[in-house]
């Protein structure tokens, strides 16, 4: 089953084939990916460490032209176990024992004379150099610049999926709260997070969990994203973590302290808040995305901590958790009414302390509305030592939300 | 940490460069991946599916030569938080508004003359344009001919490091199969499984956990990986996962009956059995792939299921879950000791019977070894009905798990 109707598909494409006959494309390559996903609701697999693959792997996509549908090859494999459900448009399957370059050759020689051939960005390297050999001498080009204007600028029903994707982050992010103790060992939080975003009727996870502390009593920095630590009082936890909703991803963040924080805590708490809710103010149709990104970026350097905002302020997302444009002090891209992105605000301070918050932003014609409705306030929980003092994995103690914090921004 | 020794990689490195002297290449370009893992010991990120990725992310990866360290090409965000160990080599650093297609050029055209670049097989599509715009008309050639021959053949220490991942596959299948019962839910066992894993020491799981049932009460295929499906007395259910050590992967199955079964299903997983046992007995230094292949799959046709063994017969695994050669048809491939594949023989018959067994098994001197040690006998799970009247996830009441079935084989 397809979220949408195969109308809403066949729309989408109607619109992709008018934009590669502007930009002079006679053909794009597209193999399983988030775009595939798009245009033609041909779901991805979930992603492998292990590089999944059969023979000919190289070979499976489909070709769009405009005004035709697409055709599809596949290796016999993937037609069988990975589509099953099949694909809109023609299909080449390629057996195991056929000469997979021999058919993709007869494939693209049968589209006549090519001027400019599109390919998706991940596009595996063999279909690459083959749609170059096999191509006449055609321009070989990346898909990006045709398909990420489609893309970006979601419908309402994309930004449903997009809302329900956020509300089983911030629900889990609310069960989790109630478990995040001194003692509790960042990698069970990773597993139940996990547990209930599958159990509220996410497709996995939109990339992998990360949960880890920072603070005065650890060296950690958020670019180590894999332990079995335990998180300890006076510290503070990190959450970044995501779910899938038919395909469209969310991409959610918070900290929250373990006992009683310093004021540094408190004041770099409210510094990143402060920045966030700036780079909301700074959302609206016309803006630029870097301009979201130096009015989020000048709270911090204000309060003097510019050096430890060391990451971009947000991207894009949807069918992809990255998507173009980038909240990022490079980027012009014009925002639009219906783009959404993240605006994720951080201090990491190695040794000191560690705070990120992140929310998706939908562009609306007046400006920039949260979609997530996790609370943005100050928690602190206070777990009981007591309780962690005869074993590593017991119930929390007593947990304690400071809400009402005087926080009060957006 | 490296699992091995710079002298290791640096020793790895020696002799790519002699392969690359020998098939006259000049250059090749590696993005993050497992031959970069194997080359260098740069880790890999877990994929996500929702594709992250930074400005400039194309552009990422190292450089070979022959005799020269490798080159590595970072955008900011990557260098920064997802390669914080660091790199052996030089590193040349795109940032954010930096012009990273005039970065890439400036590397490039700094090696000079090139007559033959090689690609990793995954390499995005805007690096291998790039790569093809300035090597000043250099042929660009995949690198799996080049970096393949030497992956696939394992040391002690990497079938040590596989070994190590099919035990802890071995020891979760072990524990799961106490809690496989009438009423069990798949999603459950998933999580379970995939906490296992990493309770044992597994870097997440190789590839998507896959449970499911099958048999005369379901029309369910293998197909169909993801679902909340409860399991029913008269199905059997099929496990597909694997764990990571180090890099290094196992892929492991079973098929576990609930409830008596009936002979077919019987017949059907002495076939099966039968059918991997001739696919070992096959394996020894100089076979070629397909002929394990020819071996397993005519143990299935002679028994009548031939329609039904629907894949190949197995793949090689290491780094990746599947490595060249393919235990398949079309795979003239000749063994060699220190090769490690899967043969995972099955009869998928929607609406009828589900079987697949799977281990890994390397080439010795003198033959197949398996790598896995948890038991081919058959196992029959057939909680009381009872224990799951009240509610769904009770712990299961009496299992019984069928041991000397009267099997004996390999």
């Amino acid at each position: 089953m397809t979220p949408f109707s195969t109308e809403v598909y066949a729309e989408r494409r109607g619109r992709l084939g008018d934009r590669m006959t502007e930009q002079g494309v006679n053909l794009m390559f597209v193999p399983p990916s988030a775009d595939l996903e798009y245009f033609t609701g041909a779901q991805r697999r979930m992603p492998t460490f292990g590089n999944t693959s059969y023979t000919h792997g190289w070979a499976c996509g489909a070709f769009f032209r405009p005004g035709h549908e697409p055709l599809f090859v596949l290796p016999r494999m993937v037609a069988e176990f990975d589509m099953p459900q099949g694909v809109p448009g023609d299909v080449v399957i390629i057996n195991e024992t056929d000469d997979g370059d021999a058919v993709f050759e007869q494939v693209v020689k049968g589209f006549g004379r090519l001027g400019k051939v599109s390919v998706e960005q991940r596009t595996w390297a063999d279909a690459v150099l083959a749609l170059t050999k096999y191509s006449g001498g055609a321009e070989i080009v990346s898909a990006t610049p045709l398909t990420n204007p489609l893309r970006r600028v979601k419908s309402d029903e994309e930004i449903h999926l997009m809302q329900r994707a956020c509300r089983i982050a911030d629900n889990a992010m609310g069960v989790v709260t109630g478990d995040i103790a001194d003692g509790a060992v960042e990698r069970d939080l990773v597993e139940e997070l996990d547990g209930l975003l599958h159990g509220d009727g996410s497709r996995g996870t939109s990339f992998d969990t990360a949960v880890w502390g920072m603070g005065k009593s650890s060296n950690r920095d958020a670019s180590d994203r894999e332990t079995s630590s335990k998180l300890n009082r006076g510290t503070a936890v990190s959450f970044d973590f995501g779910a899938i909703v038919d395909g469209y991803c969310s991409d959610f963040g918070r900290t929250i302290a373990i006992g009683e924080p310093d004021s540094e805590y408190v004041d770099v708490y409210d510094t990143v808040i402060a920045a966030q809710a700036a780079g909301i103010a700074a959302t609206r149709p016309g803006a630029m995305a870097k301009d979201v990104d130096s009015a989020c970026r000048q709270v911090i350097v204000d309060a003097g901590y510019g050096d430890h905002f060391r990451h971009r302020t947000g991207h894009c997302i949807g069918l992809d958790v990255h998507e173009y444009p980038f909240i990022s002090e490079e980027d012009e891209t014009r925002l639009e009414p219906g783009m959404t992105f993240t605006i994720e605000p951080s201090i990491f301070w190695p040794g000191r302390v560690g705070v990120r918050i992140e929310d998706i932003i939908v562009v609306s014609e007046t400006g920039g509305v949260r979609l997530n409705e996790y609370s943005e306030e100050m928690v602190v929980v206070d777990a009981s030592p007591s309780a962690f003092s005869d074993s590593g994995d017991g119930e929390p103690g007593g947990c304690i939300h400071h809400d009402g914090c005087g926080h009060d921004i957006s």
